[in-house]
């Protein structure tokens, strides 16, 4: 029996294939948002039922009880907003209407929206209550600064999901991973988060955490919003070396995770083990400075967030893990519950060092990651 | 906040100071009965309340019950009877009195009890009911077969704990180590259940559940019930050294479990988990053939029990896991649900490979124990 999805039941917002042709000839004469990339994806998980049990953008209630106590205007706990913003140019453009069409970058509409509320959502109040600071150096905060200072509330019938051209078999909505799931009978399942190659401090953390469930899913994000991060499909060829080399097929599995990464630190952790339960998993890992950017969040608000709901409001049980290491005198990977050993016995490098041992055609030492994992790095810091 | 204790209070079946010299007096013309090295066991566990809820050694009602369907008659989940056995004759000796004297092989009277039932309880069907076999080569059978058919039933007053002169340190009670999380702010901690020296796999599942929680404590039995097991003392010195060397001791305490080893496979399992319960842990290992002997039990039964009951009726949280190894192409230690790797990969022992080579002077390979470990074990195995 797998954990039953946030709010109870699976959203799925795709009109039946016989109305898709009806509803876009509708929809030709409403007028039109363009959603940008983080709108794109939400619209995509929205439509999947990854936001289960949201139905659309957020109205005004849900919006400002979601900023001030990360719960829906009905207490279900849901810690991000999820919007369509316009500026007020669009706002103008959409007059009285009340249904609006949303379109791709390249005009074709993906959905029809049923408009029930324009409202103001000002940016950077808005930014505080969600990144803790509006420094328009964090990520988060630029993507909004980017948006309109309003918000379209409403409920979306979906016509076409976003078209994807990368890594197709590793796209799973959360019906397929659920079904996935009890094909290989698995009811407990834990989720990982990741924008980064495997080293063996992830591995570790995740194994660690499998020996106590039936099964593991690595969720990668593959929108790379950081110019630093090492690109989504060298990351790919890293997760399928590994995978193919030291993870049992019986006990895990890819997918990848369509989120527009936010870097909300706490609040996009438990909104990232929401997700994941409705994926269908039974636990979720919360590391150090779970979804964090710079200094803005302390290394274990994202792991102590979760003391404010009851865990059953949660549902998914979220697991803690601190920074993991190889040990030379434990001769084994561990963190510092595990080893009683210092620091100078601890092999422990910052993504700078690996980032400028890798670009020096250097692979960084066995102890820290996987030669299969070394070997694909180094070729791709070659050739960028 | 601990995990409440097994029925929700701690039992302590004590005196106080003041009322033990009068209740020796009175007890000196009770007729007594002479408790055998498990009931001595059962006793302290009793006094304790390492037993809570019990009260006093079992009731005909709540020893049936707990034989059909592990739960005392008023439902609470309890696995294995606690019983004072009794042969014909000191049934007669007893003749009519309603208060008997317990005493130890020393003739110390250790407690008074309250005799509320004396019942028949036949010794080959209670074998089977619990053991699943009355084979006399089982050892919890031979236990059995060396006391009476008949059981007291009744309500202790505890005017003297056993002596004990081993190890002392490490003898704490439930209401010792529940103080000793709280001081150490512990409030998920997992227990671990041994009767065997610790080798690398035992560190690896122990560690791999430690990251998820904030502290383990390791409970060995010491009260050595089988001849080929490694004596208490020496086991003791390869778990201070094993500590001394690889365990944080912020994280992680040893402490001992003073049971008779019942080899009761999943039952006991289940039994040893709701002990643990009333030590402070929140979780508790069960690993392989827990608790079991020869070819009695399934290799997973003692996991697959824990799904009779709901988890609340449990209340600590078992952890299961496989037979751990060190991998050579992982060069790590994993389990099958970790490790892709076949066999001829897998550095593992079984018990009598390993005490053949101790007995050879030869240290197990590095992958399989700690030196610190092995050192100990050699020399003990050369003054044996």
């Amino acid at each position: 029996m797998l954990i039953p999805p946030h709010g109870g039941a699976l959203v799925d917002l795709r009109l039946t294939p016989d109305d898709v042709a009806s509803a876009r000839e509708n929809a030709q004469k409403m007028p039109r948002i363009r959603l940008d990339r983080k709108e794109i994806d939400d619209l995509e998980m929205l439509a999947t039922g990854v936001y289960s049990p949201l139905r659309g953008f957020m109205g005004q209630s849900d919006f400002f009880s979601v900023l001030e106590r990360m719960r829906l205007k009905d207490d279900t706990v849901w810690p991000l907003p999820v919007t369509l913003r316009a500026t007020a140019e669009e706002i103008d453009h959409i007059g009285t209407s009340d249904r609006i069409a949303l379109e791709n970058e390249t005009g074709t509409i993906l959905a029809v929206m049923e408009l029930h509320e324009r409202f103001l959502a000002e940016r950077s109040s808005t930014a505080r209550a969600i990144y803790g600071t509006d420094d328009p150096a964090h990520p988060g905060v630029q993507t909004l600064m980017s948006e309109g200072d309003f918000c379209l509330g409403g409920s979306l019938q979906v016509l076409d999901l976003p078209a994807r051209k990368r890594f197709l078999p590793y796209r799973l909505e959360p019906s397929d991973t659920r079904r996935e799931f009890e094909k290989r009978g698995w009811s407990r399942v834990v989720g990982f988060q990741t924008r980064n190659p495997l080293h063996h401090a992830h591995e570790y953390i995740q194994k660690c955490a499998l020996e106590e469930v039936d099964g593991l899913i690595l969720q990668p994000i593959v929108d790379d919003p950081k110019p630093d991060d090492v690109p989504a499909a060298v990351r790919m060829k890293t997760y399928e070396a590994i995978f193919a080399h030291y993870y049992p097929p019986e006990h895990s599995m890819i997918s990848i995770f369509p989120e527009f990464m936010q870097y909300a630190g706490p609040r996009e952790a438990v909104f990232h083990a929401l997700c994941r339960k409705n994926y269908g998993c039974s636990h979720f890992i919360v590391g150090r400075d779970h979804a964090g950017v710079g200094n803005y969040y302390g290394p274990y608000d994202a792991q102590r967030i979760f003391s404010r709901f009851e865990p059953n409001e949660i549902g998914i049980i979220p697991i803690f893990f601190e920074v993991a290491f190889y040990c030379r005198r434990c001769e084994n990977m561990a963190t510092l519950k595990t080893c009683p050993h210092k620091a100078e016995d601890h092999v422990l490098y910052s993504g700078t060092q690996i980032r400028t041992m890798l670009r020096a055609g250097e692979p960084p030492p066995r102890e820290f990651t996987r030669p299969e994992v070394a070997e694909i790095l180094i070729e791709a810091y070659r050739t960028l």
